[in-house]
């Protein structure tokens, strides 16, 4: 009996979850991974508080080696190999060898393409100096943190304000560095309602950054060894001695536009609730994907690992033979920055506006344990609200410790599509440690209903 | 034009929230609270952490004086005034002064009757004795504070072993006596799972606390002084200095009883979801009452402040005028045990089987933030589920910081009626410092739902 041949592309998150999913599925499957680099399985998610020290060894973010990957899980994993084409009809891929230089094809029945997404460029000169670094791949975070351990950076300057960008503002602050945080517009964390940004801004003021606004870099000024030493913008120049370009990430689809697989409008990959792609037999999963927003019923580009997991069991489990579906995700984010807890579930007020919806919105600032309580903290939330049906799209929460597991009980409701009354109704916790008799969520609800 | 007068019996928890609501509600009406004590408005749930320190000052539990729910509320307060009866069809009760034994009718129009509930007695010789203390009204608190500031009790016995056991085993240890907390079963908590249980039992054991199983207590033995120097049990006595009792409560339907208002099976006064009991325009609220449990669908009696607090609006709210419903409650409790959170949403794999549900039941342990990042904790997670309709029933959860959070994130999916499938779709956040890729919830989840 012809064993099914499972081919995935990508090793860094996606892929290993789909093809130790696939394995399990069908164990008489030959399930196979190719990874240009030499790492797969990395907790890039984990890399800032690695390079803080505050994970102090930074090899526990290798969540597989190549060798358990292939022990443990059964798949054959080939590293440094990277795949060049794919050619549906044919059921074949085209891959390279990195080291010997050698091309080899290999047949498939079924192929999951997990190419994830890189980092977009500033497209700026002295880009690729040696001490200009992104935060997305294992070699990056070795690189930062060599780079500091060797040369004791006193200076640095983040290039983009989003959730990257402010974890590895605490990171660098966390090794003693003077941070300066550029930022193109206004205030930092787009998607984010007004007012959580402006929190967000006080606290990384609170806590040494320098935060600069609507800031345009126009070059990486280097010196004769190579190093950039200063950042010129629109804002002025700013010296340094390290840069971190933090500027978000674009999906990886030249493999599978090339191949005409399908990509949606928001340029990633386009597939069904099965993972499946536009073609028979080939799958995709992870950053390299588009996924439906349950809220507007659209889809979006978010690549998030949480949502790279779920559609890589799925992509996995259907292309080993399975019946799984991945029905879509609210966009459901948390950041620490600092002393701070900022949560996000669902979306905007602005995306609200923008899909139609007729928009009201409440927000309360309110104790997260009983008033009186020791080590208590107060915690922000607005709900984002939907008058015609009443519903709930979205929450943007921020505060002290509680604030992210606060979000995820409004993402339920979110997900779910509950209304204003029903999350009003939830019959929630009342501990003094832990919970006031009525949660900020509940006064949240109880405000927010009198608007519908 | 007449004022609409609104009449409430009762002022500890419930009758302060429906008299307030009321006279928002309809700020015209006449509201007048009356309660038998000299104090209205207090936070009994607090009283544990008064009593170890852990509150600083007392007087905070007092969250409205009698004055100030009068001049910020708009009701009339009459303390130290007694209901001795009420007249359903002449619409008038009869109320007697306590301080000069005068007794005087009252009309109403509306009747809410929040009589709360009185603490169970052991019903032995000796329980009277002046180092004998229940924890049910702001007298105890001070009387068991100002006990031990004065006479430096060295040795505690705790009878009972509930939420109110527990709560006050840590709050005896951190004024620094010896403990010995007797119960009448083998494990604390009824109503948890056996292994939540256990793990109890554990944690009170590793803080010094001896925990005596399956105690039944004879007599109180008092010295000359009217103090209780010892407890006899069936298993042995034990010397003290102090006891506490905390032997559950009773609904006060007394009143309620003799005016012929309906009396559920649970014993406590049956309401509408309106918050009615059987009569016309006489409504009940709180400790008195009995509450709809919505996993069931039957009437349970759970003396909770959070049900109080939502009946009281209700009930309130009903009175003046308007048109609010309370739908019923899943029970969500959580406690402190020490360093350890334990908190339960819905019902028991004990009570879904007593209910007919065809139970299965899943638990899983797993790390409540990323595996590598520091102060990580443990977190068990049993699932009570329903074979059938594949529904989420109860939830058990224990372990450190962030349990009671995420048992209301399952206490939404329960009390929605939400599947286990539905569970492991949650879009939940994942973010190194706060959750893990694959929550606890979610872990759970996808190990449940194969059992479906």
């Amino acid at each position: 009996v012809k064993r099914l041949r499972i081919l995935v592309i990508g090793g860094l998150a996606a892929g290993p979850s789909a093809a130790a999913k696939a394995a399990r599925t069908n164990p008489r499957a030959e399930v196979t991974l190719f990874e240009q680099t030499d790492t797969v399985s990395y907790g890039l998610c984990e890399a800032p508080y690695a390079i803080s020290g505050e994970v102090l060894d930074e090899k526990k973010l290798v969540v597989y080696t190549p060798e358990r990957l292939q022990t443990e899980k059964g798949i054959v994993v080939k590293t440094l190999h990277r795949v060049e084409k794919i050619f549906p009809t044919k059921h074949e891929i085209r891959v390279r060898d990195v080291r010997s230089g050698d091309v080899v094809s290999y047949e498939f029945d079924k192929l999951i393409i997990t190419t994830g997404s890189s980092p977009r460029r500033l497209n700026v000169e002295g880009e690729d100096s040696r001490n200009v670094f992104h935060v997305s791949s294992r070699e990056d975070t070795l690189n930062i943190m060599k780079y500091i351990d060797s040369e004791h950076p006193k200076n640095a300057v983040i290039i983009g304000g989003g959730y990257i960008g402010m974890e590895m503002s605490e990171s660098l602050r966390k090794r003693e560095m003077d941070v300066a945080l550029l930022h193109r517009h206004k205030l930092p964390m787009a998607g984010l309602e007004e007012k959580t940004r402006e929190r967000v801004v006080e606290e990384l003021e609170n806590n040494g950054v320098r935060f600069i606004t609507n800031a345009r870099v126009d070059a990486l000024l280097q010196d004769a060894s190579r190093k950039v030493v200063s950042v010129h913008t629109n804002k002025g120049s700013y010296e340094t001695d390290l840069v971190i370009l933090s500027l978000g990430v674009t999906p990886n689809v030249a493999l599978a536009k090339d191949a005409r697989i399908r990509l949606g409008l928001t340029g990633a990959i386009s597939t069904d609730q099965r993972q499946q792609t536009n073609i028979d037999n080939i799958y995709s999963a992870g950053d390299c994907c588009e996924v439906k927003n349950v809220v507007t019923g659209k889809p979006m580009y978010i690549p998030l690992a949480t949502i790279a997991s779920r559609q890589a069991w799925v992509a996995g489990e259907n292309a080993a033979g399975g019946k799984a579906t991945f029905t879509g995700a609210i966009r459901a984010i948390a950041v620490r920055v600092f002393g701070l807890e900022v949560a996000q579930v669902g979306i905007s007020s602005d995306e609200a506006r923008e899909a139609g919806f007729d928009v009201a919105t409440q927000e309360i600032t309110a104790w997260s344990k009983v008033g009186i309580m020791p080590d208590n903290s107060r915690v922000t939330v607005k709900l984002i609200m939907d008058k015609r049906s009443k519903r709930v799209l979205g929450a943007n929460l921020f505060g002290g410790n509680g604030t992210t597991s606060r979000a995820n009980t409004l993402g339920v409701a979110i997900q779910y599509k509950m209304t204003v009354e029903d999350v009003s109704r939830f019959d929630m916790i009342y501990a003094p440690p832990f919970a006031p008799l009525w949660d900020p969520i509940l006064i949240a609800a109880n405000e927010g209903k009198k608007k519908m």
